[in-house]
């Protein structure tokens, strides 16, 4: 009888589970749900209205993907509950909430429901912004040396700005609040009956580190009397790596579910960096992108090392054993479906139209044609400021090279090149700071559906790309977590090494560079680094003085 | 009794007569008649094709405009041949031709008719650009002077590059012509059934200067043996300025025009430089932009002075007593022209075609709502190339300054923008090579028609702009010097100062720079400035390399 693993991810407008055979990898079933609530950025759904930049979610809604896709996959299959030897989880982060002691989250209380700051902060929540700038500016002037592990700056999409604006904008729930907890650890916390933590998160998002832990008590206090005690009082310095066990199946679980009492929890995890080893990656040496409307970058390395602009370094934080990566660039997919809402003529809409096709496809037609070089172009990726190497978000778009006979899909596939770039400055500068990249590996939307972007990517990085060979990898990485937490005797694997041997997936296609091709984009990434450093590094800050001007001009 | 003048204005496609009250000024009587062969890009009127680049006339269009539109205007304002003082035309330029001793077109004969280089070659022929490449090049070497007068290039669209071509395609052409002339001094030749040479083709277009003559013999040996005796042999040493008096209407002429013989013929001038005194301007310090398709500036002065990117500065080149300068703009109405064509989204189409306006009024509607600075954008104006102050055709565009929240209206109006600040670099230019602009007026279709576009002008050159008051100041300054060249005893008048003080137009109103917003385009073409010194004077040689690479892309 073959055992089955069962990975659940948590998106941002729906969930979904995957139900994979141990014994051949295969994955034999998929159950999406999505969520009643999805993302409210207006109102709560008692019609309290939200500020600018809110993003929230409710818990609800994540039991309710449990609830319904857990019991789905084993019944598409035809497998029973006794076949299942574990599960895990994994999760949009920093997505956070406050919850009691027992881990009823504040705003299922009556008392809290009408308060904003009591729901669920998705992580496109914006609204700490303020939070996160005065962080910024107090952890630089005590020369808090953490900052350096996040590229200089931390998000205000993580979680101590979160915390900060509940304290300062609704200081009673602070108070009530027993635990902030991430969303990743409270749905594990709702399927095990205990609360755990896990490396990934707090590392990534929280201000962790395996030796250094927590910033100090000093620092909290320094952002608010009130919050000196956060980690002791409403965190958790208990947190466990990535890969390992977090409980089993509680009985109210097994009720919510149909999956027997007693089975294997994995740690949680986040949806990008779990995604590693479903693509196969155990070692270092080896990039993961997960290319979408903005794209993230993970790498395995051996040793820490400080490089520039990356978001993190965790040690265990993606895999147990080695110090995990995490770059990332902010506007990919965006950047295209900018273009194509904001600068594409009717012409190509209604040829478009005609042929019953979308404007990416005709773009990506006419693009193709192209030569690399031909348009004569090159833009650089910062519709959406820079997050990678020079971590400025007061950075704007630029291209040059335009003349009368420019043409709508040169200016597109411009921007799709000056997205390429973009990968290859992160994979220089990690090469450059110590840290190889000897393999890369692409997943998500873009990765999977757009030959005619990878093609490029392969040209201008000159490498080979290997893509995901799962469209679920988030799942699947999941899924292979919780044999792991399951282990070998129960039918699940007892490292992650050895799943990924057995579960992780490649496609059988690759995309090589053409040696050409890779011989133009040499020079044309030539021009792109010395305009990237002449508007991004202080030579000429025109970008940050014209957004200056932009902002007093809308006063 | 009223006297009257006539002027001729020959464009690109027609010719138009304007008949004018020399009591009044008043404009009374406008005529136009379309050259029935227009531009002949692409083949013969016999079927022989033509190259690339190349741009034809029939000189039968050019009589016809006489045999139609002068008899037309005196009837519509029932004028009779004794009220006519004088005639005056302009054309564009350099548009050329080879003729015989007697001043027939070698087109006309029936042994060259099938030869391209036996025709009218029009202003925009561009068939001459690797003989323009070439003569510069040699002229450099050789260090010829007169380069400096024409901001270091002569121009393929100039005589020498295009009588070069002939020899170089066509001796038998070269050798066959008794005369190559501007169009300008042969429809003159035409009336008056003598030949002249006007001082302001000659100046602007064939390196002539009033002093140092045309370059010498050696030059034009350097270029091909054959010519070194060009000048005198085909062409003229005896110029007449503008303003003075070329001849008197011929028998011929008489029949074909229904003029009586005798009256006065001015010398030849440009369309551009003509318009200069129908706006009123007739002495130093004063500018006049013509803003179409592309901008061309004229400016008077009162010394020689060399400045950066003007394409020629002629002694008596458009008001005798002064020197004439002459700037452009190579892309403006061009510019606006492609965004509509290649970056408008089709839901601006649908809007505009259900409110049944174009494209241009739609987002000039959207533009206007903005205010300055408030896109945060600033494009260099060179997607024609620069032909200003930095004289360099391999210059390209650039836009700075982009996000995901970027509007259409708002690259719109940034083009429009980057077009003002180019006008403002020239008239900088100008001032800081000691060559004052004290005041500023503008003419042209966008001049005319679009107030938004003219008082974006306005604030980015904090100058008041005056609008030429006449649709038709080409014809009606060529009146002006027809009146001038009869003189006041035959009802005309004795100095062009004296017709302009009469005849002379601007609007009523004018646009005036509103202090606020010149504040803040002071600090945007600040940026401006630096962008353009740093892309276009050799800092980051950017926009060049990529074209090389294109240019290697596409063999």
């Amino acid at each position: 009888m073959h055992k089955y693993s069962i990975g659940v991810d948590f998106g941002t407008l729906s969930g979904r589970a995957v139900l994979v055979d141990t014994t051949t990898g295969e994955e034999v079933a998929v159950a999406v749900h999505d969520y009643s609530h999805g993302v409210m950025d207006e109102k709560l759904p008692d019609g309290t209205p939200l500020g600018v930049d809110w993003a929230l979610q409710h818990p609800q809604d994540y039991l309710d993907v449990f609830r319904v896709t857990v019991p789905a996959v084993m019944k598409m299959a035809s497998v029973v509950p006794e076949q299942i030897a574990g599960l895990g989880i994994d999760f949009t982060a920093c997505t956070m909430l406050p919850v009691t002691a027992g881990g009823t989250p504040l705003c299922f209380m009556d008392e809290f429901k009408s308060r904003p700051n009591a729901w669920v902060k998705l992580w496109k929540h914006h609204a700490a912004q303020d939070e996160a700038n005065r962080l910024n500016a107090i952890a630089a002037e005590r020369g808090e040396k953490f900052l350096s592990r996040y590229g200089g700056k931390i998000s205000s999409e993580w979680l101590i700005p979160k915390i900060w604006q509940t304290v300062n904008e609704d200081p009673g729930i602070y108070d009530a609040a027993a635990r902030f907890i991430e969303a990743a650890d409270w749905v594990v916390w709702q399927l095990t009956g205990g609360e755990t933590r896990n490396t990934c998160t707090a590392g990534y998002k929280a201000i962790w580190h395996k030796h250094y832990g927590y910033p100090s008590g000093d620092f909290f206090k320094a952002l608010h009397p009130g919050m000196e005690n956060l980690v002791d009082e409403k965190l958790s310095r208990n947190l466990l790596p990535v890969g390992t066990k977090a409980g089993v199946i509680s009985p109210a679980a097994s009720k919510l579910t149909g999956l027997k009492e007693g089975i294997a929890v994995a740690v949680a995890n986040v949806d990008a960096h779990v995604s590693i080893p479903a693509v196969g990656i155990t070692s270092s040496g080896k990039m993961l992108a997960i290319i979408g409307t903005s794209t993230c970058h993970m790498l395995l390395g051996d040793t820490e090392k400080e490089v520039p602009g990356m978001c993190g370094v965790v040690e265990d934080g993606i895999i147990e054993g080695f110090f995990g990566y995490e770059a990332g660039q902010s506007c990919v997919g965006d950047h295209f479906q900018w273009f194509v809402e904001n600068c594409t003529p009717a012409e190509y809409r209604a040829e478009a139209d005609k042929r019953g096709i979308d404007l990416h496809a005709l773009l990506t037609e006419k693009a193709a044609l192209l030569k690399p070089g031909e348009s004569g172009l090159v833009a650089l990726d910062w519709w959406n400021g820079n997050r990678s190497v020079l971590v400025d978000v007061d950075l704007t778009g630029m291209i040059v090279g335009m003349s009368l006979t420019t043409r709508p899909e040169e200016i597109y596939r411009a921007l799709i090149e000056a997205t390429a770039y973009g990968t290859r400055m992160i994979i220089d500068t990690f090469e450059e700071n110590g840290v190889p990249v000897e393999e890369f590996y692409a997943a998500g939307g873009i990765a999977e559906k757009n030959p005619f972007v990878m093609q490029i990517y392969a040209d201008v990085i000159n490498r080979e790309i290997k893509i995901s060979g799962s469209t679920q990898a988030p799942a699947l990485g999941s899924a292979m977590f919780g044999a792991v937490a399951a282990g070998r005797a129960a039918g699940g694997f007892d490292t992650i090494q050895e799943a990924a041997a057995v579960m992780a997936k490649v496609k059988d296609y690759s995309y090589r560079p053409v040696a050409e091709n890779a011989r133009t984009y040499d020079r044309l990434f030539a021009e792109y680094r010395e305009i990237h450093d002449y508007f991004g590094r202080g030579a000429n800050d025109v970008m940050k003085r014209l957004k200056q001007i932009k902002k007093e001009a809308r006063k």
